[in-house]
């Protein structure tokens, strides 16, 4: 368990990839990384022509991992969308409305010869759940487990609400039971941290930093963002501070201490520390790593 | 999804079918629809007598849809209530302890053969389950998938926070877990908007309203209610008011220009609007019409 | 249903098995319980030398039931613990890290293989599951209802947030869905409420209070505790006080009044009342009774 290491990625951005100045700036907006939308920002007349605006976004010096999010399964687009997208100069692939696992692998069969006709390795590409409605989320678990090319799994917060008719409010009271079930599910299956959703707000970075910090609370590591002034609120939540790494050190330096003496559960501030404290500590101190140089930017 | 449009019913109200005088006023209070109870409200030597004067009561000129709880498929009562109360004057039949899918495919078995006999077709009657135990909240999902005769499910609080000793504060803290699971059982399963729980503390409206704030928010569309007084506050909470629906035809005619100039998503008073939100505001808007005296009422 | 009569243990007090003080000491501290611990207090080198000091702390005079916290099965120990802790001395055996219904299927059969070879009945000893990983939670209807041997379920809620990375507030936000989920599972499988999970800050009595209040609101009975200090709260918060007694001998005494008139639902102080109500209330005055020297030293 200590072993599990987290990619780290905190911020994905969306544009249009059909946008070519918003595909182009969003490579430069410091987000860990792009996502270019096929899908809900495009539409359907230009479905065809977006898909190698995509590609050629994606073939520029670019300092950010790059995404395609595909149309859904349920569309006409999707195999085409693989068929042109797929290739040397993607990270990952982003598959919306997630509902069910044999969708997910009849997805990832197709992914899989798109990668070879693309003389890629199988299993090259990243692939990113997005799950978003009700039946999305009461089948979270298999969806999970379809298949081991998933990476991770992230929340769609406006088709969830949309779908279930929840109230968006600023506590997000009616996101707590999917970030659970996706949460759990994501855990349970050994993949990695889930993303937590979009904040449709774009003015108020107040409820984005909000919404950022609940989806941390339940398990979260990084947010979708959809404008680029989202990307510096996510780092900052999302990325762990002087404290919180000082006090992970402390954790992680007292046990070792008391492991030479044979005894493995202690008290650190007044706080309880045996094993699980102390793997948490240690994934803090992995992820701070990971982030170094962030990490020394904030502190 | 656009196309989903619920019946609108915001109140069911309970009285007991042997009370003749409550059985009555049940029909003048206002309410969407009344619930005539032969279950809990009525004693067990009371059951034969209470059916005959429910059919009396429905037969009587009425301005409110009517139901008829009957008792549970695990009591002796069930069998003898359907033959009774099944007729043309009933519009929908409540099943209360909903615990499995087995369970409610043996009650609608029995229902439909109730319904032949009255000379109804098979479908004519709504049903509607409560679901108010532990077992059933497990089961959630494959109840509300075991028929398409489902109409909805409401959550029955009393009983549920009996079931399982939960504190039934003002916050319903202990209830978000059975909303959400009932909530994404109904929109996964295709049926209605779940029906939200009785508020027991009669007296108490700024308690219903709380209560009803929190089933509306978590997806639940109506409330059960057990007090006349209960039902303006219910239909106050679940009838779209004058600034929802301002914004809804804003979000709406916004939208519909951008998608004549071939843009998929836009900003409304900063908030980005693309597919989902634009369902929900039609959502709004449809409801709005179904329920037009009220708003017109009220605004 | 009223039927329903849990034995009332509200506090399970942890020391380390191999260490002789504070095994002696558990005993001593008015817990209802006591676990002596031959997991995760107890380093891998101590793990044989600890279980014979065990059986000789359980052996003592002693007035507080024993509980011994074998290894997990995913460890090499657990046979070996049960193979030496089991016997007349011990009142029950605590699995941690349960994760599926297999697996406490093949712990339940070596437990009773060692019941056998100590002369006891098989189901002598009670046993009590730790519920503390994502797996565990999403398997935790399956592992309540795995074998009729199962006493209750406990969140343990230092590994489960760990595992999942969940921040332990003291909200206990992130904690609310893995307590539903046992509370549910617990009670659809008709085993023992469940029991609370520990608090950490060891110092801190109004955080313990607090996530005590947490787990009795969402259907726990008691908790599990790491210091003695955390007793005396753990008893006031699962012991029913003077006013939660009176209002329940009023709703029983008023309900017993209407029943014998014909009547199955009233209001008392403006609540309605009918039959899970009245069983709600009976089941606080079997607690109150079982307990009656606490709450008569608390009267």
């Amino acid at each position: 368990m200590s072993a599990r290491a987290p990619l780290g990625l905190r911020s994905y951005l969306f544009a249009p990839a059909n946008h070519a100045r918003r595909a182009e700036k969003v490579f430069a907006a410091g987000a860990d990384a792009a996502i270019l939308d096929l899908e809900d920002a495009v539409a359907v007349a230009e479905k065809a022509a977006a898909r190698p605006l995509l590609v050629a976004a994606m073939q520029r010096p670019r300092n950010a991992r790059g995404y395609a999010r595909v149309n859904g399964v349920d569309s006409p687009f999707w195999q085409d969308d693989l068929a042109v997208v797929v290739g040397p100069w993607l990270d990952g692939v982003v598959l919306p409305k997630a509902e069910s696992a044999a969708q997910v692998r009849s997805f990832v069969a197709h992914l899989e010869d798109c990668e070879r006709q693309a003389r890629l390795a199988p299993g090259t590409l990243d692939l990113m759940l997005i799950v978003e409605t009700a039946l999305g989320v009461v089948n979270v678990e298999a969806i999970a487990a379809a298949s081991p090319r998933i990476g991770r799994i992230a929340l769609g917060g406006g088709d969830y609400t949309s779908d279930l008719d929840l109230e968006w409010t600023a506590e997000e009271e009616a996101l707590a039971y999917a970030r659970a079930r996706i949460a759990h599910a994501s855990r349970a299956a050994g993949i990695e941290p889930p993303v937590d959703t979009v904040v449709i707000e774009v003015r108020d970075q107040a409820r984005f930093r909000r919404s950022a910090l609940n989806g941390r609370r339940l398990g979260f590591l990084g947010k979708l963002c959809i404008h680029p002034d989202q990307v510096a609120p996510c780092h900052e939540v999302f990325t762990p501070g002087p404290a919180e790494i000082a006090r992970a050190r402390a954790i992680v330096a007292a046990f070792r201490d008391a492991e030479a003496r044979g005894v493995a559960s202690i008290q650190v501030d007044g706080v309880f520390v045996d094993y699980p404290v102390v793997y948490k500590a240690q994934r803090v101190l992995a992820l701070a790593e990971r982030l170094a140089p962030a990490v020394t930017g904030d502190g």
